[in-house]
């Protein structure tokens, strides 16, 4: 259990939030800067492991949903977050005794953590994907036998919707448009499990790799030295997960395309030492699969995300622009995204990827 | 207090229903077919009147709600029907003790009665707006008090959304997305009233209604008598209330579109006799007003309604086609939607025409 008790903590789990996001699940931005400022006021988010809960506590996730693009300038509101924690304990009828991210990678990393400094209810080490995911399906909790639904969304107004739906594919459905008619975005409260429940079904350790990461990209840009050599030996030191450079170049070109409700799109690097070689990356609201000259190097679960080639920020979709200069990073997902299960609900071709997933170290 | 016993007046309420629907609220065929099986098998539903329940009892409407194209077509479900019932009763925290068309114009009028064939609960010889409109904020309910949320809605798959909405018409958006995502048509139960607000609030006798028109309309027929003049007759013995027969010709042109989810329409009816008379009629979800030459002659929330001009039969928006013979009839609405409050919600600008409410009678 720790208190995160200083900004540039939060600074730095924000900025791993957006590494492990791999270009989706929305910028984290402003619930940093909520934290940030709860912080100032002495008001500390804390984190505990998911051994240090009991088996029949009470764990929910905290989680905004909706446009990437209103997330990120949705300002969030003190007295909404406070109103969303009474009337899920009303709406669950039990107290809740510890939070979680439904995803670490993104927005959603922030949104418990920001309940969580103002109402003293701690924020689980884990999360339910160790990465960003489109759909509430795709989550190990729903993969492993935890529910959506019952849900709870409300919005700034006071809107409140509830949601019990027969599958979490149903819930997503159902969950998408009623953040639409709430203008965009909403929060949620979902997933609702048990302490023992949560450590089967929760991918580990997840809120401190946000803040190992970001500190790492930091010190390594404080002390001039090679943020990218840090950088994989950081991601390499979590239980052995290979972590790689994949390329090095200019974006040429970015599309965007938004498509059944989903942001397509494909963003293409150029190598900057003058050879014809091209990594191309394919967007489905995260990045899906990066190819070098044509052949697959990174694909979906394994992690690709694209960072700034000289201050190693980590950069979201929206971000990119033709002319940056940026690296791209593959990463291994988590054992627990690479099992059978998982790979049924997270492998390339449940992205419109027509290819089988191939680990990241074989490729 | 009555029981709907024979077949013959379920098939009277339900074409009764289609005039009052001015058009719209969907076709209650379905729901006829419902009731009149139910009918025959000895479950008879049972009307009463607002003066016969208890200030304090607990009504509730029970209403479809969706896409009239799917409406038409969705059959309706015993089992479904019944899990509304019970879900409503438990999320509410109370027995039902009467039911209550939201508006007796089109297919809501059906679904009342159908759950009353198969529960025992009675419903009410009233609903919440003598005709039908498209929106929930524009129901004498939620003109005079009483609030759409909390509701219910679920579809056939047992996906049950609740929803707590700051005003009627955020509940109106609300449920629209949520029907549309549980396949374009849901079933709710909404505007939870007790028995005293009821009677405020409802146009009243509006379910006998149903059953004087359709039953007049098809002895007129049976008897080869004039289908019009004892319709116009029928309708005119409704507490003095207007109707006229404004238009005998053929339908020379019909144009539908589907414009921000509303039916947007125009009917062009040329005379009969030779002469360049033509009457058109404007179309959003219902008929909102009918000129004849340019000259406005019914305008909302007075009714429109378009006839068969052989059989009587009331027809829909969706049934309207080239070359139809038919009859255009008039009729005041209801004296409480000629109040000022309710003329703020119902009247023609409220429907995107550009004009001030004037009485039928007036025209």
């Amino acid at each position: 259990m720790f208190t995160v008790d200083n900004i540039q903590d939060i600074q730095d789990m924000a900025r791993g939030a957006v590494l492990l996001g791999t270009g989706g699940g929305g910028d984290p931005y402003v619930g940093e800067l909520f934290v940030a400022e709860q912080i100032k006021r002495g008001n500390y988010p804390t984190v505990v492991s998911c051994d240090e809960i009991a088996d029949d506590a009470f764990v929910v996730s905290i989680a905004g949903i909706g446009a990437p693009t209103v997330i990120v300038e949705h300002l969030v509101s003190e007295r909404s977050l406070r109103e969303l924690l009474g009337r899920t304990e009303k709406f669950y009828g039990r107290k809740i005794d510890a939070l979680i991210s439904a995803e670490i990678g993104g927005a959603n990393s922030m949104f418990p953590l920001a309940l969580s400094a103002i109402s003293g209810v701690p924020v689980l080490d884990a999360d339910g994907i160790g990465r960003a995911v489109p759909q509430l399906e795709m989550t190990t909790f729903s993969i492993y036998g935890a529910r959506a639904t019952p849900s709870l969304l409300m919005d700034d107004s006071g809107n409140v919707v509830t949601i019990d739906a027969v599958s979490d594919a149903m819930a997503e459905e159902l969950s998408r448009v009623v953040a639409g008619a709430m203008g965009a975005m909403a929060f949620m409260s979902v997933y609702p499990m048990s302490g023992e429940q949560t450590r089967r079904v929760a991918v580990q350790r997840t809120l401190t790799h946000t803040l190992e990461i970001g500190r790492c990209i930091r010190e390594a840009r404080e002390t001039s030295g090679d943020i990218f050599a840090d950088l994989v030996a950081c991601l390499g030191s979590r239980d052995g997960r290979t972590a790689k450079i994949l390329f090095d170049g200019k974006i040429a070109d970015v599309v965007h395309e938004t498509r059944d409700s989903w942001h397509w799109g494909m963003a293409t690097i150029q190598s900057l030492d003058g050879s014809d070689d091209e990594c191309t990356i394919e967007i489905r609201n995260e990045f899906i699969v990066a190819r070098v000259n044509g052949k697959t190097v990174t694909v979906v679960p394994d992690l690709v995300t694209i960072l700034d080639r000289e201050s190693g920020e980590p950069l979201t979709a929206e971000m990119l622009a033709y002319g940056q200069r940026v690296k791209v990073l593959g990463y291994a997902a988590d054992p627990m995204l690479r099992l059978p299960d998982s790979l049924k609900v997270l492998g390339p071709r449940c992205f419109g990827v027509d290819e089988d997933f191939r680990p990241i170290e074989t490729l």
